[in-house]
């Protein structure tokens, strides 16, 4: 057999490559129906291969950065090595391009901007940048509630859009600390023993039972407010009242009440905060909480914007909402996502920053970033490269505000 | 070296086997620090392996399944071979398993009960399942709403809980089509030409034009009736009007309507919705959504349900609200997950059921099914073999009301 | 606030639509700089902003699928049902595309072809086109091996690729069955009771012991043939034996030997059989498996077949071989993939076939399909609408080969 | 309705939280039938729900870590921020874990060791703990390959495995570089133009024309070698060849040669190294590369060890291989894996190491760690908390050995 099928040594040994005779005989047209095979038994293959073959490959951009790692025979250097991610490809460039992203939307947010600032949600805001970041309960639930803090302690974000539990796990942590267990815990014997389980954390039974001894009070003076004051209660009211309360510096909410940074979660009853809801409406009915308003609220905060960037940490209501409220400006200006979400079922959690594009969510001349990772392992580092790095920059921004 | 390391010829081709040998040794308490290799280099070691490898497998349960996948040389039943997932394994047992779960739903809701139903959200059911019903707004804009309007129709389905874009894109569907694309369309030409991309579905912007045209006089009639009448609009009430409005047989909203199915949506203004109330609140301000009386309106059909089914496509507010609101008692009897999410970033959304049980939200002795896949695959195939197989014993059910 | 920031009423209740000046706004070169926000603020907006809406949804191509599903209103009818798949969007979508693309590789399989058949592996394939087919080994384990046997069986495929473990699951099933167990079962518990685990089946150790006893004749008389009939052993010639020797009509192997189908596993010895070769060279060595005769049969059915169609169930070296060895060929003509990888951290195993086109291990003018699920769900189903319901034409053309 | 259904207000009010209540109806038996709105509607429930809730969470082991992140308050400490991640809880938790994981094999392998070495595959080690590590070949396309380098390099490891492309990319990268590009490149331009995508990755088909240019004559040498000295070639034999002839010091395997660190790859013919060695067989035919030798060496590399640990970056082929050897001895003693893949269709990629477990691969007591996430974001870090951070340690026991 193989003495009827070989290839010429030239094919073989001289400068032309196997390589590029396949890509060539596959791009010719005038070859596209041979194949291989063809061409290496027909005895005048050869030359017409060698022909074919003077097509190469392209050269690439002359800026296109080459891959490389970083060399630990440089000795251990986080920094170097952080900065390294972006030349290390797969997730490790999409870290460095969300670094980057970030540091725009910082860059942007610290240029001076003239116009007065009345402080309205209406107004156009006194910002270069208004930075909306949205995460869902489970990331409060970690410790990525401590970078959530700092960026709320800061100011250094403008709005805040999480779910139920993004909120009182926040709370309840002042109260009572969530501990580390495992995935594989079984679910029964954790009930017997009135340990709620998230992801690989505990909660106990008893961390519920103290909010719900400081909330019960707060839902009677909420009603009382509405009934006596006519206050008109929406979701992110309560929120900044439940951040007035708690009055604890360790808390998302406590800041974000200090600052003035709206945290909207339309369905804020979805959660331990609705079965109290629940339970109090029947002692003390009456209260309402209305959607309306904060829709309004959070739209304004983009259509009002100079511009905006989006930081989302996870998918659902939370990635969503943020977008949608940035379709209203025809999209925002810069985005960074972090989700394990994957766009093969059609969801919104899992659909690729460019899908957002289409809607006009995000601009079109816009350079989005999704990091494909658990917000746990990324976020912290993230904020290392971007807000801590910058923030001196950032803070005294704030202070001569 | 092959001479010195031999194996003694009674361990290789006598009946002892070489797995159960390294089992054995594993195992045993006095061997256990002991490793093959020195085993075998050692004289003495072939009866002490010997001895040990009277350890066998412990004879698994009788009733265990074997696993056997469907034979095409039977020729080609479609019953038979969904029938024959559950012993296929993996992700079709899981299916087969749903399939069971969702027939004990149907089996216990036929049960006959005595007493009397006076048709309140605060009555026990004179249902003997309640079957409560999620799914996230991609599954509407895809081909699954038909198998939901099928369900909502036949009044199979007694609470249904799902975001704004499973409200507004049902709706939208009867003014103009969605169109099947590709998930690699590129936002920015999409974009220009006014599509929007959904996974791979296609929505041109005309669609939302209809939309908005056919909702604004709804919602001055709303604030009307508002004013004059005082009504008290809540999502779930709003989401009955609007199906009562869409008057037309392929809505599932128009079905929930008439079949008085509540349909919870506590974000309802994170969509399209939301967009349009936003503007309409300039011109006609003045609307309310109040999610507190929604809230204790859902958690009452968990809590005075006879039992309690759950079916949730998706994840995010969808899946988390069903599961809280059967908190409320103690726990669903009977649950089926269908979606793509994982545990590992610790989301609710990719949480496996047991960790519900944790919470209380599905009965510690309930056997609760998750299916790992895209629900457009799976759940037109689980009503198939469900409700549609069920059909005439469902429906008579419903006229015999 | 609201008096000062209120949109025109034509803007609102007139035919333009707010989707649509939302767009035009962005898209315009001359107001791209604007926001919606101070187009509405402004006196002059109305106007410029209903010039704008001018632009409307570019009208999409007529022969774009409309989304709909099932109507099980029609009654239950399977086939009808699976066909609603290709309407129903997401994976549901791409299992509708794989239908049709494999349908195109059979097709193209029983077009008639003049050229002779020599029945040899580096001659002209008599076929039209020569599938491929690859798997991993969970799937063997699984009840997907009983769909596989049928295609071998009936000489539905020319060419399989898979691992170790894919060859010597389907021996071991001959001789003792495997079980449904549960993702969750503890793996100590397991092992102090012999028992091995695979996903959510259950294997006993004591089906390896009896493997054990069936082969080490077997490895004997292997060697035997090198030493005495100068046997040059290949994978692909080991596995031939292996399915004269097993002689059982379940056997995918077995099929194989009698319908001469080639099966490649150039890591044969990762797996039970590796451990078995590993002892056996002990007690009688010299086994020699050489893995380059075997590239070069493998390429050659790629280079000589008229069109190749490949079909590949999960990752790894499965999808890699049979893409590579298609690359030999500028690409083949069909694919299908169904596996649960993820593009993102650039594995092979996730990669889309878009990326195989870049490698020309796809032709360029290809529609390759990735079925994003578990393969235990969609394969049954897909050799249901494909060959087995083409099976009278493609055993009919076997008997007549 | 409110007045029927009113809940006591000493449950609302006092101590007895609800949670509890919930709870404790949930697990005493004699309550265990009865539902919460049963409780709460009969006037003689409040008693008895009180008395259940003296049930209280169980209270948790003392030692449990309590959920804190980082605290960007104290200043940028990159080491004190990843030393916070065993307390960030989700894959932060795992990353933390993975850490302590492989510094226990560090640990291990430090220990004073007695015994002779005499550096033959079949004695005994003279490590306290053999490291075997394995990666996909995406892997040395990104610049993970430079980590990878390191520990090859210092000898921090001692047995390697990975597949074709883990070779030849590593050796290509010495002729040319690969670049940073977009998942979302289009497949088809892409071959126009002669460029390769992996992931986010492009390699021009020049590269491999480069790697051809240098191949061909070590083929041609490797060949005369057999036939004339009788080498028996096996994978690992080549590929310490190929390492010998690259001769740079950017290469794995030029220091996996330098330092005899084994490497296997059983499929080494899956890949561009096959298409090589398939051309060159037609020109001079006759190359032998067996892999029965192999498999001997790598199980004894595992058997003959003091103890053993896995750090498996990605699934396939290197996952199944190392742990495979590892089941030779019973387990390994420590494991760390590090890939993207999911249990629920059953492929041994996604698998848990707790299957491991089952099959005798890892040790029942040991600690095994999986970190979900693509290695390119996380090895790079677990090097600097490990291997990089005892550098000096192992570094100095390198070269006393």
């Amino acid at each position: 057999m193989s003495d009827r099928f070989s290839l010429h040594p030239q094919l073989l040994h001289g400068s032309p490559c196997l390589k590029n005779i396949i890509t060539a005989v596959n791009v010719h047209h005038r070859l596209q129906n041979m194949r291989i095979g063809e061409l290496l038994m027909a005895g005048q293959a050869p030359p017409v291969a060698r022909a074919a073959v003077l097509k190469e490959s392209t050269p690439l951009p002359d800026n296109l950065p080459q891959i490389r790692g970083y060399d630990f025979n440089q000795g251990l250097n986080h920094r170097a090595l952080l900065q390294s991610f972006i030349t290390t490809g797969f997730q490790a460039s999409s870290f460095g391009l969300a670094v980057q992203e970030i540091n725009k939307m910082i860059e942007k947010r610290l240029e001076p901007v003239q116009e007065e600032c009345e402080d309205s949600d209406s107004r156009q805001s006194a910002l270069g940048c208004t930075i909306f970041l949205g995460y869902t309960s489970n990331l409060i639930s970690s410790g990525v509630r401590e970078s959530i803090r700092y960026l709320t302690q800061h100011k250094m974000v403008d709005v805040i859009v999480t779910t139920a539990g993004g909120i009182e796990e926040d709370l309840i942590k002042c109260l009572a600390p969530t501990f580390l267990g495992e995935f594989s815990l079984k679910g029964k014997e954790l009930r017997q023993q009135g340990i709620n389980r998230i992801g690989n954390l505990l909660v106990p039974n008893e961390n519920y039972c103290k909010f719900e001894d400081w909330l019960m009070p707060i839902l009677d003076q909420m009603v009382l407010e509405q009934k006596t004051e006519g206050t008109h209660w929406t979701p992110s009211k309560m929120i900044h009242r439940l951040g007035k309360e708690i009055n604890n510096p360790d808390s998302v909410y406590y800041w974000a009440y200090k600052n003035d940074i709206p945290v909207f979660s339309p369905a804020l009853t979805d959660g331990s905060l609705g079965d109290m809801i629940y339970f109090h409406s029947y002692k003390n009915p009456g209260l309402v909480l209305d959607i309306v308003e904060d829709i309004r609220r959070l739209n304004s905060k983009a259509v009002f914007a100079k511009s905006t960037g989006m930081i989302i940490l996870g998918g659902g209501l939370v990635k969503h909402h943020i977008a949608n409220a940035n379709l209203m400006r025809n999209g925002a200006d810069f985005a960074v996502f972090v989700n394990t979400g994957q766009e093969f079922d059609g969801s919104d959690s899992g659909a690729r920053p460019d899908e957002a594009i289409s809607w006009g969510k995000i601009r079109m001349d816009a350079s989005p970033v999704k990091v494909y990772a658990d917000a746990s392992l990324v976020f912290p580092l993230l904020v290392a490269e971007t807000f801590a790095h910058n923030a001196s920059r950032l803070i005294q921004e704030k202070k001569s505000d």
